[in-house]
């Protein structure tokens, strides 16, 4: 399998946290990357009319907006906090031309996975109309079950596809991240499934290190890990995938390298183990 | 749902890692359980011959031995040294009386999970010969997988169930450790499955901390965090298991506390959790 064109590279902003958007984007630029996923921690510190301006001038295509979700709670009001702020970030989704944002969808310590499911496939449907109307996707993406107790009570690929199915509006979607599902040997067939209801939205990369040195930002540059990234690649492009490949690298070792070198580091993973 | 009678309370000696066998015993014993499952590094410690006078004179039932396991390689003599590492892990379990050893199957960073499966079930099989003459159970442990790079390639209780299914063995069987599998929404027609093979060998508790500090060594007494561990008991007896109820706890914390003080506090925790 050849190695893809840097046309359908894109790179998250997060992976080179410390740098602003306007830096951010000239080395990413620099390096040939044809795409931008924006965190909104990058777009609140930048505001959002410079963010605008940045974007429009960088010649990057905004693939998405990084993150919405965080919807169970244990009350209503919380529980409606939440989806004002999803609402927040469909806006200024529309406002930086990306049309998609990717959930995190949630979880709360203690409340039954089934329930936290239940209330995210709620707050999803009510967010439809106004994604909708501001021309943007929802994708969910499913986190590995490492993060159930928190971050996500959708952990595979296959509870990802159900409520695609279930809400059945094109606004929605999923988002395949190797990193949280590599492990799953439903993967490959889950995939298909989520081809067959046109919902890949967006496809992340990035590898599982050995031994993991942190739960939340120890992820490794593709290659550098035990995941076969270029496997599962074309398993999303077998099931009709052919948009940007997204790098989305927390790393808390990286983050503390000269970003310019990791980029130019990232930008030879890609081309040799995407 | 009523608590458990501490008559069906068992305790695995890493809980209390800080204690010699010796030690452990009469703590254990002092609280009023019942069981005790030993680990290796503890019957390396006191040797074989000690320990087997220890556990004999511990009026403690011995419920398994953990582990063996760590099946597969990238060649053929490490494989066979595995092997024989299990052969002398039934032996061991069969001197201290120990009816079942509990399997962490393994993994190689880098193998294909599946062939690393194909590996552990060949590995298994090989085993059932010297299990059966040892008089031993071997159970098939699923891991979180989040373990899934160095620890084990079977992550779900369906992937342990589809091997038990197909070895066909009375010697092996499964075992459900509620801080692996307790994120799977199959989970609870899996257990019913492995009852139905007549194949749930044991059964641990502990809980999951918010947050999780440290990937190995962090695990919460039962009621410290997210996992619903009566109810998960609750599907392991509708399915038919009666044993004993192990409490499986490695925590860096702990660890560093009084293991007298620290067992009382488990044993409070067994009462009102499990």
């Amino acid at each position: 399998m050849s190695s893809v064109p840097l046309s359908r590279c894109c790179i998250h902003t997060i992976t080179t946290r410390p740098l602003s958007l306007a830096a951010a984007v000239e080395i990413y630029r620099d390096a040939g990357f044809a795409g931008i996923t924006v965190w909104r921690d990058a777009l609140a510190t930048a505001g959002i009319k410079e963010s605008v301006r940045i974007l429009a001038l960088s010649g990057l295509k905004v693939v998405s907006l990084c993150r919405g979700g965080f919807f169970p709670a244990t009350d209503e009001v919380d529980r409606r906090h939440a989806l004002d702020d999803n609402r927040r970030a469909i806006d200024e989704a529309a406002a930086i031309g990306a049309p998609l944002v990717v959930l995190v969808c949630g979880a709360v310590p203690g409340m039954p996975l089934r329930e936290a499911r239940k209330q995210i496939e709620a707050s999803i449907a009510a967010l439809i109309p106004h994604a909708r109307q501001a021309g943007v996707k929802l994708a969910i993406e499913p986190l590995h079950p490492m993060y159930a107790d928190t971050r996500s009570a959708v952990v595979t690929v296959s509870q990802a596809n159900d409520m695609v199915e279930r809400l059945a509006s094109p606004q929605v979607g999923v988002t395949i991240d190797v990193y949280h599902t590599w492990w799953d040997d439903r993967l490959e067939s889950e995939i298909a499934r989520s081809g067959r209801l046109g919902a890949i939205f967006s496809f992340h990369v990035c590898d599982w290190r050995t031994p993991l040195r942190d739960i939340l930002n120890d992820r490794g540059l593709m290659g550098e890990g035990c995941i076969p990234v270029r496997q599962i690649r074309s398993w999303v492009e077998r099931a009709g995938f052919d948009g940007m490949i997204e790098m989305e690298i927390f790393s808390n070792q990286y983050w503390q390298e000269n970003q310019r070198e990791f980029v130019s580091r990232i930008r030879s993973a890609f081309i040799e183990h995407v």
